[in-house]
């Protein structure tokens, strides 16, 4: 079932461009309603409640707004992973991840202090579209020897296909809170429940 | 005066590498405490409870954490500066940030959609260092025509004088909730009230 607080206002606010692109940054990538970053991290408890999970994961920069939302709720720690290696870690997990959206290579690390095989992780993202982000944080978990618990992500863009490339990854547990399976004709279809 | 949770959180997780690098990233810029953003956010509300803001603005990533915590509390939108042009976003205030701990010249920018005339400013980000993410966003605040009411930070390094540069930039309200004065001899020093 969709959240309709959000779906509504990906229909009022959100553009689609050229059939594939789905414009949210007015309230989600770049400008971002912490209203309704709030609601969005009450919805993932609600659909979660039955996992034990002690650790938020997500990544840079568009996760970091729901996630610490839900990190706060749920009293967990959040750990982003990071797109470039900063001065101050020493040793860390790191994968590649292809961006389809940015036609770009980009390296994405979490520090070996942070992620451990102790961990039960919660992932969470602003969109599912090919599943390569969310691919590269199961890389990192498994690098770790952390468990991935679910994943959650605001937006998915169904016609993508993401999340049958993370089922196929073992991902048992996958939650979109808007699922949207078209963009043609420069009009956003969200999938109806 | 300072955030004594913070400062003791600081000299408690926090460590100094070289004498000049302060490590947080176990609870603030990769591995983030939502409670303790909480707390920041509080009390950035009280030290700044005279100003009339009606937007957030941050840089991406480790700004984001504190400034969403804020910006619900303050039913306010958050904006943050991207470090790279998105596909969807056409028209864009650009700036030029050098970065010393990286070493490197970044780009920052903000929607021409989401930064305006009509838009007083609060900005927040982690760290004031040398104040040059800082300098960027007055930058792209004036190129917007936007006015900036004021610049809080989680931790200022005083000994890179950022803070004399915002106040040459005209900023005349800066608040930092915990001012390093030296790292010296890999101590972390926090300046006494």
């Amino acid at each position: 079932m969709s959240l309709k607080v959000l779906c509504d206002r990906i229909l009022a606010d959100g553009r689609s461009l050229e059939g594939v692109i789905l414009k949210v940054d007015k309230f989600i990538n770049h400008q971002m309603d912490p209203y309704l970053m709030k609601q969005v991290a009450v919805e993932f408890i609600r659909r979660f409640s039955d996992l034990r999970v002690n650790k938020i994961v997500t990544v840079e920069a568009s996760g970091i707004a729901p996630s610490i939302m839900l990190g706060y709720m749920m009293e967990l720690p959040v750990v982003f992973a990071k797109k470039k290696l900063p001065s101050t870690m020493q040793e860390a997990y790191v994968t590649t991840v292809h961006s389809f959206t940015k036609q770009s290579d980009t390296q994405l690390m979490i520090s070996r202090e942070y992620l451990t095989a102790d961990d039960h992780v919660l992932f969470i993202d602003d969109f599912l579209a090919y599943g390569n982000a969310a691919l590269a944080i199961c890389d990192l978990c498994r690098q770790a020897g952390a468990t991935v618990e679910g994943m959650g992500f605001i937006i998915e863009k169904e016609m993508l296909h993401g999340r049958e490339l993370l089922q196929k990854e073992g991902i048992s547990r996958i939650e979109s809170l808007a699922i949207v399976d078209s963009l043609e004709n420069n009009t956003i279809h969200i999938k109806e429940d």
